[in-house]
């Protein structure tokens, strides 16, 4: 019954995150989004343990991307810089302007449902966590290492947030920068 | 058939923190925390909507008590010691010795469950957006309100749990205290 269908991931993909965002998260049910894909549902379960799985595909991937820069770090890297080197690596391979769109269109389907706020939380502390691990391991003894992990965290959230917001032209990479500098600025004042 | 008891909430909550340490927070019911309280489960859903609540009771008080200590800061504080000045009165009204050996449980009793560990993200992402808004009020301007609003609690969480473990023998002023110029030295640094 079920036929090999190239790239049925990706279309499952953008299937609901039109639908999604046309009759909101609550309301699309599996059956539209395998009918909109061209696909049963049994093959949307072949990729998705549920649909809430559609939003956060990608996400062990980036964290592995992420903790594996900080590792390979420059040994006179800051654990800032560390971090901040981490996050413009990711910029550049996952978050550019061709990416922004869909980063906005999830970026609000998360923020319509209490329950994806909360998985979305789970993710930043798993990826403080690893940065926190990844940091440990370049010999960063803690509270330091668990403390510029969340710093670095709520970099990379801020930013994110104003990239998909649109209001900023600039790149997710600029805008960390931008961040980064503000983080310093605040913190170093006082 | 309710009759009223004299401070049966704070019975409630000794015996169901008793009850989650020794059996554990999943195996222990409704009617075992209020049968241990000595009142009917009637009389616990006076008080909690469920056992959970136990748990992040007072929660919403702190929320009001730090955001207030960061609104009354004096007009000259910093962003950063505007927050630094909200977690030492917390930690002087709420968080004493005496609080020590209950807080320990109920930081034990939450890492048991991913449930629970979900809550207290939402509460401390709660307790951020608190900061960062009272920061504003102030005339700081984002992403500076909210980088140092994550930063603040992230400095709490991890005073907090250096406390609880009580490896340090110091009060929880103390150690915030320190917790901060961890911060400063690893985010000035770079």
């Amino acid at each position: 019954m079920v036929r090999w269908e190239p790239d049925a991931q990706g279309r499952l993909r953008l299937a609901a995150m039109a639908l999604f965002a046309e009759n909101g998260y609550e309301q699309t049910t599996v059956a539209q989004i395998a009918a909109s894909a061209g696909v049963t549902e049994r093959t949307f379960f072949r990729y998705f343990a549920d649909k809430r799985e559609v939003l956060f595909l990608g996400g062990h991937e980036l964290e592995t991307f992420l903790a594996g820069h900080v590792t390979a770090a420059p040994p006179a890297a800051t654990p800032l810089t560390a971090i901040a080197g981490a996050l413009a690596a990711a910029a550049a391979a996952f978050f550019t302007a061709e990416h922004q769109v869909r980063s906005r269109q999830r970026h609000l389907v998360i923020s319509s449902s209490p329950d994806l706020q909360e998985r979305e939380l789970l993710k930043l502390a798993s990826l403080a966590a690893a940065f926190a691990a990844a940091l440990r391991e370049r010999g960063v003894s803690d509270p330091g290492a668990s403390l510029v992990a969340e710093s670095g965290v709520a970099v990379f959230k801020t930013a994110f947030g104003r990239w998909v917001s649109g209001d900023a032209s600039q790149g997710l990479a600029d805008i960390i920068e931008e961040t980064l500098a503000e983080l310093r600025a605040v913190v170093c004042a006082s």
